[in-house]
């Protein structure tokens, strides 16, 4: 199933995404939030009547860095012999279709595609066999960094968590076992341009051993994203820009870089 | 003022602290949240017949590192020309008197006196000489470090972001300026020796110029915390240890080092 937010005539609620693109999609409003059980009303939405939102609230993102050995090396560094995370806070997310403000203290703004996890219950030290029961699906991201501010502060608050840094979306995709995510092909355009082309096959610390790994630390709350690493081919993001993350089996996130006001 | 967040009976609340130490202290119960303007209601209770909460409850904790040089030295670090930041979920934080579980991926846990700035407004790109408007108040901060995990981790997330990393309390004092905040007293003990004695004012980059650094990058949400730094001084914690971060003008956060259950 495919769940996505969403706001119609300042209602904002969560659906399950049917029918066929890009014509036939409608949302299935969902009763309540799909983070317990839950059922759909019956109630259809055209998708594009709606305005479609973060696909979750999320009190943090978890951010693993150089998941991708041909990532790493394209900028310089060696791939990590154990997996290392940052955070991106919540005020960093936005959703599909939403515009990504140039930061003001930055002259070298990238995109980076990324497959996000979506935590789906409240979990601590999570076995690796019990990953597939925390989780709630995927979808994608942008871990959008300023690489400048990057290379010259040690740790990544700015360069990665400013407002607008974490887009997500276009919605959860439920259908993909945590196991089977580590053969999805993900990509990114620039104006329709490809300018990274990956599979999650490539990832050194398989997204099992991140939740563990993460987990092993810190309590992850439901709607909490876990960010994967990005493939190699990053580049730099310029006003009037569209970028667009798409991974195998979830969908497209397109977001529009505009000058900030 | 000092603003406390405590429950009783079950019931969460603010109060504004009166009385003398150690034992005429008393909470005058506010009506409603201390981040727009409120009254007290009159309804007063004694300190000891709660149970102290942490002051906020931040969306995230933004820490400064390196921000005294003699504690950037003892690490064998060079102070940064410019400040940079980490993030400290909002999954860290505890209360005065709560317990720090120590982790069970680390055989080196820190502590870390810090003062912390208490956000009171929803704000982005703070002018310097808007700061004193945006800050609610100040309070004590252990911005507990896993050394070893610091190390090996390019990244904070885990070192610094696990469960029980953050200690914040016991109140929030509205009556300093921040501009003032550059001249107070910090002191960590442990077991009741003292460990860490130093000065705001030897902060490479004061408060305000904090404040304006991360403001430029990002939202900040009322309750939310900035971590200023820590003096030299930092040790390691052991499981029974109790730990305690004075500073002239606020109080006392005291927390007990336990056995991760």
């Amino acid at each position: 199933m495919r769940i996505a937010r969403f706001s119609i005539d300042g209602h904002v609620a969560f659906g399950a995404v049917e029918g066929e693109a890009p014509d036939g999609l409608v949302l299935d409003i969902i009763k309540g939030v799909p983070f317990a059980d839950f059922e759909l009303s019956g109630t259809k939405v055209p998708l594009d009547k709606v305005r479609l939102l973060p696909p979750v609230l999320p009190s943090k993102v978890v951010a693993f860095g150089r998941n991708y050995a041909a990532h790493a090396a394209e900028l310089g560094n060696e791939p990590p012999a154990e997996p290392f995370a940052f955070i991106k806070p919540s005020t960093s997310v936005i959703g599909p279709g939403d515009a990504i403000a140039y930061p003001s203290f930055s002259a070298e703004v990238h995109y980076e595609a990324e497959l996000a996890v979506v935590i789906g219950r409240m979990c601590r030290d999570v076995p690796r066999d019990r990953v597939k029961d925390v989780v709630l699906g995927f979808t994608c991201a942008n871990d959008v960094t300023a690489r400048d501010v990057q290379l010259r502060e040690k740790q990544w608050a700015r360069a990665k968590g400013f407002d607008g840094a974490c887009p997500l979306g276009p919605w959860v995709e439920t259908d993909i076992d945590p196991a089977a995510a580590g053969d999805l092909t993900i990509q990114c355009t620039v104006n329709g341009e490809q300018r990274q082309l990956g599979s999650t096959s490539e990832m050194i610390h398989p997204v099992e051993d991140l939740i563990v790994n993460i987990s092993e630390a810190m309590t992850l709350l439901p709607g909490d994203v876990i960010l994967t690493g990005t493939p190699a081919g990053v580049g730099p993001l310029n006003v009037g820009d569209e970028v667009a993350v798409t991974i195998q089996g979830i969908g497209t996130l397109t977001n529009k870089v505009i000058k900030r006001g």
